[in-house]
């Protein structure tokens, strides 16, 4: 399935970050329409080195043009600006499409 | 399952980086021991954006003891000195645990 993936970088304040995850991002991005599935990792580094990332959310949809509709969509607007809120650490997104497993 | 993730920047010569990829480099991760499967993805940008990464390559295991094993072992070490000869642009690794869907 396409996925939107989000990498947030690590925070200042990690609770923080988390409640308003928690409690008013992931509300948000639950409204996006055809959303199939949510699946959220809290990365570790590797080989002793610190994570990148505080959070990886993985969004998966049946079609990138189902993917396309929900970032266009009022949630994906609202979901965007809230970024302001809790992600002034950095965020980088992308999506990934449908591949053969190798 | 617990996945190895590894984002490749991109490269300046990207049939380069690809051909290595796929002739020099899939071979070593091949044998990493007790590899479940891997994922490559080609990152698209969000909104009208660059894609961040050039590759994403996921790699799969049963458990957090078997990817550090594979991370460990001969074909382990061979891949990460293998970098070096694709990968100048950068890599950013970590490990995703295995994390209960929201």
């Amino acid at each position: 399935m396409p996925r939107l993936i989000a990498l947030y970088h690590p925070p200042d304040d990690t609770d923080a970050f988390d409640s308003h995850y928690r409690d008013v991002h992931m509300p948000i991005v639950a409204r996006y329409p055809n959303l199939r599935g949510v699946s959220l990792s809290k990365p570790a580094g590797v080989a002793g080195r610190p994570a990148p990332f505080h959070l990886m959310a993985e969004m998966a949809f049946d079609s990138e043009a189902d993917l396309d509709e929900a970032l266009a969509s009022e949630p994906g607007a609202e979901s965007a600006r809230d970024l302001r809120n809790f992600a002034g650490a950095g965020v980088t997104m992308f999506i990934a499409p449908d591949e053969a497993n190798a």
